[in-house]
């Protein structure tokens, strides 16, 4: 790898294709180190020394970077379309490269584009630069009266900020303005011609973690991405902890609300400072999530959700000024709350429907969306059903004794065979273990036989045929054993404890009796499932052969990991009014199947505990 | 009179119809007390003993009184109708009556109810008590969907708070609710039935005093009337130096929208207080005043209106939600602010209109509102026309010497014999003198001849053939001589100064001037005027003939005093949506025309100054 110098240390913004995930990096670095770093899976098997010719990569935007890259070793054709090497790219401004599909199933993105789609942006906000006639003593038409009649329209409907503003600005502006409408109805106004510059940011609410995108709302393209923990974490792990945390306290429905508005923030802060653009011009807020979290947000009080018949205060999709919520983005900016389809299946789902289209498959499709509630929809193009399930938290790393996020240090990936190995994220010393981790050691477990089909953890006299080193690692803990899975030389071990495994045969038992459920109700066998779309950052990172290994996934369908279908579909609904219609078209077609005090899914989910 | 003893010292509301003045009574008080007490001009020579029969009233509300109160020297039919001498009835319960109206020039309220009418109440804002479905596992359709059924709705356009309420009010109440609507839009809901209860204020933003009157909705009846002095007076005095000190503080916006707020919230706060009833339940609010201050209310800045070409932002009416303006009733309450003409001729003036019909006249009629500025409208159904003059302060005490507001302590009015006899509100020692009383010492002063026809006052050795106890009165005083109005033996004595004489001059002027200036305009003489209207508070006390006798009026045409008929426009344009839609047309079609910078203006103003 060559070493550019560079005058400054400047730091640029590299932009990935496809997703628009954006990175900072230093200038001068290479931009197959900035790519890595930012865990993209590139080939390459020389190091990084421009030999191997693996790691191509097509620089759609960087006329310095295309110029200061070598192009020997690819055709004529590659090279002009923009392919280089990434190893031999250097950093010298901001770049947006797109990133090879590649066909391995731990390739996400990649399958994440082959399932979904992309919409023609056709939002009814937009903005336009106007010039007004200026006044004299022959017409002293008022300043409003003069802006009506420059946009052309008889009555105008307008936002109060628009009227405030106007006197002042329309003069500071010598009468050009630029304004913002939603339809007929004016947001916003700017001095001079601001035009080119809409935005919107989509949200995904999730119960664990938020994640919103900023999107260019002319191109659709994503600017900037970003996720944070939802503060609402501190009040309850799940939906229902933190009903009756609003329960208990008298205002506990604001703090709620305001913990969710904070996150939101957070990231649009973060947002904003990647893209450079400023919060004023952010005129559109989509929003999925779960019918608890589209109510928390809007301080609407969900906590009749919990109990029978587990009635919603309001199902369809809302639209509010992010004013009244209390967003740091333009105060007139319309935030659109999607459709829900009932109490426990929420806009989020409705989100990955719109992303996946299986609504309008012809084959019989699967989509199972993991978070602290797992969302089922099965169906078709003719019918389509859906459930939800209260996972837990586990696959998110709580109420596991070592679980945690998966964040640096999470252990991410176990293999066992004379001993364990341990795939940590950002190689380092392991601190915990998450979700995916989870199951794939529980498979591996099963699979050498350390846990029996009830899930129990045999005891080592019962093991004397296995690998001593895998033997000694059973050891002696409360109610059971615990698998030891990494002895630290200081500080904390970390174990699987008995009662990690029955956390995570509920969670996956309650999954898994679900799609049983919905097919029992479809009348369909399992046969029928010609596709398994496994949605959500959990299903994004979990090895799909563990998940089938334990239990969580039925076998012998096709599956697809999709990765965040949910927040694809907000951003969606962020750029195009059509697929607003589509949402709330499919909210209502979706045949919710309540499995709350329903005696077949008991037995389903009994049954579903142990492994097969 | 007798005398009415009670158990308790309990307070009472007498109602005064026509106008809706309420008025505190000590329970067992004689009603006739009471009505001199406020102020009413009642006849009666016999000193309240049932005697002459002249001080009858019709008690329209008040079983206990009509029961108590003797019939004798009335007619049966008159009996029967609820006559009865006020100084024989008690105040047992809260009344409402009704004072006759009388011919004498100086009753107002006769005159104002000659040329008032009533409206009937057409408000789209209503109320309405629901019952509400409850919900079932086979029935989970959401709280909102639920109440759209209800109140037979397809597609529910509602405020934040109604959905924020919906899910704990709907099952507190037992799924019966009361909703507010505007049209089709949902402003609230309440628990259980409390559809009787719907409330609106009509207010007069003056520059110098704000009024408010707070009305039934369903039958327009006036409940409680009150007025405060408007809080950005110590921001300055007029329009243009509010304007002033808006251009020079960067907040002044903000300060002067949230005086005016801060003075209608006074005056709320009293109107709930003397009503019993709930903030909560007032949903629409109407507000005429002049164009200044329609701006100031919205804080919209209005400094373009000090230069030409004189430009409002706004014309037309506009609608507000209560709570983004800071009022102190219900936050989705629908604040209307009425439509101004132009720039210096506002809603005060459409709300005058409204209530006179004068657009409606076959005769031509000019109707002249005195207050800080003076509006006149000169016309008939076919045309209309409109100035503004800047008449200042003067007529409201402000920049006079020993100047007041017409309170307690003012003098009100002047008789010049062998001395000088004075009329002081509330009958004190005078602390100095108002509007009405200067223009009544300067016509008195006229008419003996102690100032000449220029406005200056003579020496004492040209009025040699006065009264000695006149002439004495004759001070020598800063430029010119002072007239000494009232010696006092301790403390300030009052007098009119030679300055004050001017700025007097300079009031009557303009208002003189602008009359002129329609008539020219409108190509007509003043014997075509049929009628003269004299709006407002000042032109409500001041004394008809000392108008005339100083050239503030017109001499020859029929005046009438109409009181404040911009509070009562804004009345109807509260509880109707016909008038509403009236006052659009009126402030389209009133031709509007502007005297600044006019030359011929200047001409006629000159020519005005002097005393005929």
């Amino acid at each position: 790898m060559k070493d550019y110098k560079m005058k400054t240390e400047h730091q640029f913004t590299v932009t990935i294709q496809p997703g628009g995930r954006q990175i900072n990096a230093k200038a001068g670095t290479s931009l197959r180190l900035v790519l890595l770093g930012a865990g993209v899976e590139l080939d390459g098997i020389c190091g990084g020394k421009g030999i191997c010719k693996k790691c191509k990569v097509k620089i759609l935007l960087g006329k310095q970077a295309l110029a200061a890259s070598p192009t020997e070793g690819l055709s004529k054709k590659e090279a002009k379309a923009g392919w280089r090497l990434a190893c031999l790219v250097p950093v010298l401004e901001n770049l947006v490269v797109e990133v090879p599909l590649k066909a391995k199933e731990d390739d996400r993105k990649a399958q994440l584009v082959s399932v979904m789609r992309k919409a023609k942006p056709t939002s009814s906000i937009l903005k336009q630069c106007i010039t007004i006639k200026k006044p004299d003593l022959d017409d002293q038409r008022a300043d409003l009266d003069r802006l009506a009649a420059a946009v052309n329209l008889k009555t105008l409907s307008f936002a109060y900020q628009v009227l405030q503003k106007l006197p002042l600005l329309i003069r500071e502006a010598n009468y050009q303005l630029t304004i913002t409408r939603d339809g007929d109805r004016l947001l916003d106004v700017e001095a001079k011609d601001t035009s080119k510059g809409l935005y919107g940011i989509a949200f995904d609410l999730g119960t664990t973690t938020v994640v919103g995108s900023l999107i260019d709302m002319y191109s659709g393209a994503v600017l900037a991405t970003g996720a944070e923990a939802n503060l609402q974490r501190s009040y309850g792990a799940d939906v229902i902890s933190r009903i009756t945390y609003l329960i208990e306290h008298d205002d506990g429905i604001i703090t709620l609300q305001q913990k969710v508005i904070a996150t939101m923030n957070k990231i649009i802060r973060v947002l904003i400072d990647k893209a450079g653009i400023l919060a004023q011009s952010i005129f559109a807020v989509s929003v999925v999530g779960n019918t608890c979290m589209q109510h928390l947000l809007l301080g609407v009080d969900p906590r009749h959700l919990a109990f029978a018949p587990y009635v919603p205060a309001f199902q369809g999709a809302q639209q509010i000024a992010a004013g009244v919520l209390g967003l740091d983005v333009n105060r007139e900016c319309v935030v659109y709350i999607a459709p829900n389809v009932a109490g426990y299946v929420g806009a989020d789902t409705v989100g990955v429907i719109l992303a996946t289209e299986v609504d309008k498959s012809d084959e019989i499709q699967l989509v199972v969306d993991i978070g602290t509630n797992g969302e089922i929809v099965l169906g078709n193009k003719d019918r389509l059903y859906s459930c939800s399930t209260a996972a837990g938290p586990a696959f998110e790393g709580a109420q596991i004794k070592h679980g945690m996020r998966a964040t640096q240090g999470a252990i991410e990936g176990v293999t066992i065979n004379d001993d364990v190995l341990l795939k940590v994220i950002g190689n380092t010393d392991p601190k915990g273990i998450c979700g995916s981790g989870l199951v794939d050691l529980v498979a591996q477990l099963k699979i050498v036989g350390i846990i029996d089909s009830s899930g129990r953890i045999l005891p080592p006299e019962k093991l004397k045929g296995l690998p001593k080193k895998l033997v000694e690692r059973i050891i002696k803990g409360e109610g059971g054993y615990d698998f030891l899975l990494y002895a630290a030389e200081t500080g904390q071990s970390i174990v699987l404890t008995q009662k990690d495994i029955r956390e995570l045969q509920l969670a996956k038992g309650a999954i898994f009796a679900g799609i049983n459920i919905l097919l029992k109700h479809a009348g369909l066998d399992l046969g029928k499932v010609k596709l398994l779309l496994l949605a959500g950052a959990f299903g994004n990172y979990i090895k799909i052969d563990s998940a089938k290994a334990i239990g969580l996934l039925p076998p012998g369908i096709k599956t697809r990991q999709i990765g965040n279908a949910a927040g694809y579909g907000a951003g969606l609904l962020l750029i195009s009014d059509e697929e607003k219609e589509k949402a709330e078209a499919i909210a209502k077609r979706v045949e919710y199947i309540e499995l709350s005090g329903m005696v077949d899914f008991q037995e389903e989910f009994i049954k579903a505990l142990n492994f097969a």
